[in-house]
């Protein structure tokens, strides 16, 4: 039972440590929108803060400019697309998507000049998403992440669009966390009945980070039976990639496959977005089937995280701060957050070297 | 009437100080809630700013602990009672009423350590109401405040929670502050007819402040009028227990006698809860009469009072500051701010002095 | 086509230069509200942040008093209007137009004291407007604006008061542009058709700025129909006089003419007032006939307006401060800074210098 909550909290708990789980990582590509939310109205996105529109220019191509007319600072989100150009609403100034100022009515000499430039970022437009790369001042040296199994004929394919009220850690910590499965999902996603122990590898490279779960039985819960009803050896990979993607791999047998990947979009510090694309196929079970179920049950599950993360969010608010303590059953949230901060750094560049492993037992 | 407020307003009158009446006392007892509404499920409370869970364990002992999980820090008040425990609802912790880990699901070794330990704060249970001392480091060397009247058969009591939106100091000079009754609740708490001279003696202990008024006559007012229906001689106390108590005291001719003592607590700096317990007996009028009348009379004045307290307290927050002025018939406010600031810095203890005394006229 | 507001957008876009064009000009008189608003009951205002009561006491005489009781804080709005004095809700002190204090209910000795008085501003009451003088501490040596036309006969008189989200200074270079009514306001002020070149004058005085716009058509759009149905040649001036007064003036023929005069007032830095008072004839059609159409027609257009000051200021916002580029036809925003900028140092004063005239041509 909740009290209503003070107004005023000034007062902090005394031992509160100012430490909060955000790492802003600038030199990456980010989702801004699926491709077919971008129509003929320009859109207003936020990633890491940084207020931008995405529009589609007449030749197709999608722009992404800061949000704000470089002239008197309105929202350029308000205006249109008039043929290659974005159109200000308020005097009616035209930016290409490089930002190039382009046209300004009334005036009477040339209209380009550098300071009259919107800021522009780089785009790419793949696998049904317009992604972002945060930093307008470089040029990437890196794509996108690349969506396995995207367009394969033998799986069907679900999107889902779901928004978490936590900072991107937070939200990716408990995508691919194992233990609270079995206890705030209880008897959805995990069974009800008796637990096993299990063995897991953790394999860490520069810029990811894997869990695979060994002598896992096929879970009892809802969402397992959908994936798998007639039971079978369980193979369960939990993956992290830099610096924004979460990915859950079941088979099951040699037929049944899902692979749910979660492209992450940090809006602003404690607000997350998820674009996921699960491709799945069973193997007694059609996908036209499976589809309309995944849906909810999904939403459902994650109704029940995203509550929680909610409430974590605003409780560090408070504090100021957040003070974690993780024992060894949290295998990947440490791992998580040490790229994260690499990342932040600029220090979390692939490279050819082998995975370190380890090894933990875990009762589930 | 009042106009729109302006939605920034950014600038301060220019004489404003910051100077504000809040003294964080911690080293005392507050009350977290009344025994009755600490039921199977734990209750989320703030005190001086600090978010706390109160729960009942399988015993019937109650616990205070600070409300937030040491793992991932979600408020453990979003979770429920698991016999001796109190249970996380993420991740399933669970800890007992001394803020010890004792179970972690899914961990195979030992869950009990120091970082895993939930912050704990001393609880009594006296008089209907749950105490908590809201330094978690030190043991109390006093116990929290006794109720005079309480249960004694010959009274009928009453009790109340309301809420104020203002520092716990404002709330206290308002319930005993005599000069606004004769205003703010004119007709109501006193008459509207001729005022008289009254004598005010003002006694100062170390840890207490009493103001004895003499040569006062029956008030007019319905509620005077409903606690002494016969007239008489009146005898009137307002008096205020460090750091948070505040009690007004009535005796009319032999028989009719009222105590109302109101242990407030403060939630935040500027909001502040009022549990009172009012006893009461009069020479005329049979308890279960007056009883289902005091409620509703109490909660009327108390209304204008918490608006009165509310506007004070949103002009305080946007000046930055208040800047009070008083006069001699301030006889409390002053001196129960100058007791506050004692106990804050732990100068309030009581001892065997004899107290100081001082005499006010005030017309009322 | 717009997402939700991230709730917690931390971040900035690396470009933001936290400048704001906020300047607090305290020594001048802004009106606090039109004289037919202030009836018997106090009325709450805010001026450059400074909350105040507005009050008229028994003698006709308006008074103007910092808002908040010298004694414990409340808001004096709260209270009433007792004979030549206001009366404070709380506890019944009482106020004069000078801010003394006259009354304190229960006090036995003398109510007066420079600690008990409220603070007071000076106070005009003229052309229906009650003005305010900012500065408590010095006497004004200026009067308020004397609005042109005001109850000359031969005009049409039509008062209006409308509410900006914006800074003082946005919203009068908002009022005072010309090149947005082209765009932002197509079809209703002026017409969609083709666009002419025309000379701009812009003379600058000490404490005021003019614009002249020469060789200007008739404009097609509704408001300029009505205006002047049967065409003719354009006389067209828009003025700013320090600190806050935006005045636009047409003149169409010999006959007709609309002078559009706009005393703001800065509630706070980023919401603005504007009380506006418009006086016009025109040589073919009676001003009972106009002033019916004249209300709706400045409102739709202000609305427009007021819509892109919101956006405008919650984007400045968000990004902690503004960035303006500026180009050769926004020709009075800079001019209207500069003073601005110089009203706040003291440094604008009136004098008898010929103005500084600069030339530039516009296509509208």
């Amino acid at each position: 039972m909740s009290e209503q909550q003070p107004l005023m909290p000034h007062l902090r708990a005394p031992d509160t440590k100012a430490k909060i789980s955000v790492a802003r990582c600038t030199d990456y590509w980010y989702v801004a929108c699926a491709s077919k939310s971008l129509g003929k109205k320009p859109l207003a996105v936020t990633i890491l803060g940084i207020p931008m529109v995405i529009f589609r220019a007449s030749d197709g191509q999608a722009g992404a400019l800061l949000d704000r007319c470089p002239h008197r600072n309105v929202p350029l989100s308000m205006g249109s697309v008039a043929g290659p150009h974005l159109r200000c609403a308020y005097h009616g100034w035209e930016f290409d998507t490089a930002g190039q100022c382009q046209h300004i009515p009334g005036l009477k000499g040339e209209c380009q000049s550098k300071g009259r430039a919107a800021q522009a970022f780089p785009v790419r437009e793949q696998q049904g998403y317009v992604w972002v790369y945060t930093n307008s001042e470089t040029q990437p040296d890196v794509e996108p992440f690349d969506i396995p199994l995207y367009g394969d004929s033998r799986y069907t394919m679900v999107h889902q669009l779901v928004e978490a009220r936590g900072t991107m850690h937070a939200t990716i910590e408990n995508a691919l966390d194992v233990p609270h499965t079995s206890f705030l999902h209880k008897g959805l996603f995990r069974g009800t009945g008796k637990r096993n122990d299990i063995d897991v590898v953790v394999r860490r490279w520069s810029d990811r980070v894997e869990a695979q779960y060994i002598g896992e039985p096929r879970p009892e819960g809802l969402a397992a039976r959908i994936a798998s009803p007639g039971g079978g050896e369980v193979e369960h990979y939990d993956r992290f990639f830099m610096p924004s993607v979460a990915q859950v791999e079941y088979k099951i047998g040699d037929d049944s496959h899902i692979l749910i990947s979660s492209m992450c979009t940090p809006v602003s510090d404690f607000y997350t977005k998820l674009f996921t694309t699960i491709s799945f196929r069973f193997a007694k079970v059609p996908g036209w089937l499976v589809r309309p179920l995944l849906d909810p049950v999904g939403r459902l599950i994650f109704r029940q995280d995203a509550k929680m993360l909610e409430k974590q969010t605003k409780l560090i608010e408070q504090f100021g701060g957040e003070q974690f303590v993780s024992t060894e059953i949290d295998v990947l949230g440490p791992e998580i957050w040490r790229l994260m901060k690499a990342g932040e750094r600029g220090d979390a560049k692939p490279n050819d070297a082998e995975p370190v492993e380890k090894r933990v037992r875990m009762n589930v």
